[in-house]
């Protein structure tokens, strides 16, 4: 038995259940054997985009040296449409979708999962996409503090249809980690900083491009200006949420997003395909190198 | 020139735009001929799961007779992971993910494409699943109001740090003629009643199956029955923004969802895969036959 630190549940009501069906990844206790298949996940990496955390496991195993040329990493969640999830060796990667809904609904089941499957000491890393304020783009940030739309550190929510507000801080440690990870890498550029959540992509981060727009340029710009000196560094969608459900679970967690492009001068994502593509990678970079790092200072331990 | 009902953008930013890309499709109006490849829709169908959106194109090409045997239907959206697109004739099938922001963030884009296509007299339906109150699953619910998770027929959104509240009232006319096309057809219960929108499935939807739940099975008992109280037939996690973004485009709208569960009963979805595939059916099948008796009248009425 270990006796690292767990993943908290934090409802007795689940105790009661025969069985626990975690139906968005078409996964449960009474049809899959989740110690077996999950036990031994340390690190959990998390993105909107499907196809990216598939990416994202062809290349922690390159980098890890545990790939099989001759085999795919299966989905492990292909029963479902919902999301995709993806393991090597002590590594889970899963997609979570755009925006909070759909990142609150992987981020219940997982932590069952991971509950379930009595896994112990998890980090867990949000590695996104995101649009930056006053950065050149294809800067990383590391978030120092989710914020939400109105600029507080908080992710509000309503149960029961009264609001629950609840603490988005992130693991301070792991995140000057990481920016030490980038320092010894030394490819892109990297910065700690706040990060702002929003619940649209459009008018929630006063971009001037979408289908409704009542404000004026002057108006997008004041409000920027308030945003920076929040000491925001960049937006993105999911956050808040990533950062209040992980604490509420004692799972150690950080935010790694790439900025796409800067958002004190434009809305639109103009630059090329391949140029997305490449700032796209650059959390997976800085990602993979820190689990390797660790795994060889865990492995120097022993 | 046809001369009926445009789909508005509220933006007079837009037409400064030289291009506008739609970045979350992989289409824009610098690259694609949007009026050639969409000016001819009069039928959008949204849904959350890109498989159910496929399958729906190949069902309302048969039921058209439209089906080519020989071909596939491509996916226009190929280009990105985000979202899927299917067309055939004047229907177009687009998924939209789970929650709020991910359909918010389609329906920018969607708007901005049927404005750019040109496109006139445009009726719109999500098809979805949700949970129903006090219904038989398998139950199919048209919308009549759709209330945020405080009973509210309202989308609440944060505009540059500022709540803006907007209506969320859907096409009557269309709820009905939905009703009467349910009858027609005679295959499985549809009524019409409010649905509730909420942000989270698992606690935001009073379950108390989540990571967390710090209410009793009474505390739930007792919100269910205010949504009951409220004539809320069921809870999903799209329809207010829908509601509120159609009625800005001037696209008249509806909301069509099975119910997979009664929430009076339980929370976890224990019905079977194939059951609960079938369920999700039968919004398809009223929707395919309200289109396709639309059509008919259309072509008599020539």
């Amino acid at each position: 038995m270990s006796c690292g630190r767990p993943v908290h549940v934090e409802n007795p009501h689940l105790d009661t259940l025969k069985d626990d069906i975690l139906y968005h990844f078409s996964l449960g206790t009474g049809t899959h054997d989740l110690p077996a298949m999950f036990g031994d996940v340390k690190f959990v990496c998390v993105g909107g985009s499907p196809t990216r955390m598939k990416a994202f496991i062809e290349y922690i195993a390159c980098v890890l040296g545990m790939e099989d040329p001759k085999s795919e990493y299966p989905n492990i969640c292909a029963g479902t449409d919902r999301y995709v999830m993806y393991k090597i060796g002590p590594v889970l990667s899963v997609n979570h979708g755009m925006g909070v809904s759909s990142i609150a609904i992987m981020l219940h089941e997982l932590i069952k999962l991971l509950h379930h499957a009595r896994c112990t000491d998890v980090t867990i890393i949000r590695i996104g996409t995101s649009g930056g304020i006053g950065l050149e783009p294809g800067t990383v940030v590391v978030t120092k503090q989710p914020l939400d739309d109105t600029l507080q550190p908080r992710y509000a929510q309503v149960i029961l249809g009264k609001t629950v507000v609840r603490n988005t801080d992130l693991d301070q440690s792991l995140a000057e980690e990481l920016l030490q990870c980038s320092k010894e890498l030394n490819q892109f550029e990297t910065v700690i900083g706040n990060t702002m959540c929003t619940l649209d992509f459009y008018e929630g981060q006063a971009r001037l491009d979408g289908a409704f727009c009542q404000y004026t340029e002057k108006d997008k710009q004041d409000y920027l200006r308030k945003v920076k000196d929040a000491e925001i560094c960049n937006i993105e969608m999911e956050s808040t949420v990533f950062a209040a459900m992980c604490k509420m679970s004692g799972l150690r967690a950080a935010v790694v997003c790439v900025t796409l492009l800067d958002r004190l001068k434009g809305d639109q994502l103009t630059s090329s395909h391949e140029c997305l593509v490449s700032y796209g990678e650059r959390p997976q970079i800085l990602v993979g190198y820190y689990i390797k790092k660790q795994l060889k200072a865990k492995a120097a331990a022993k």
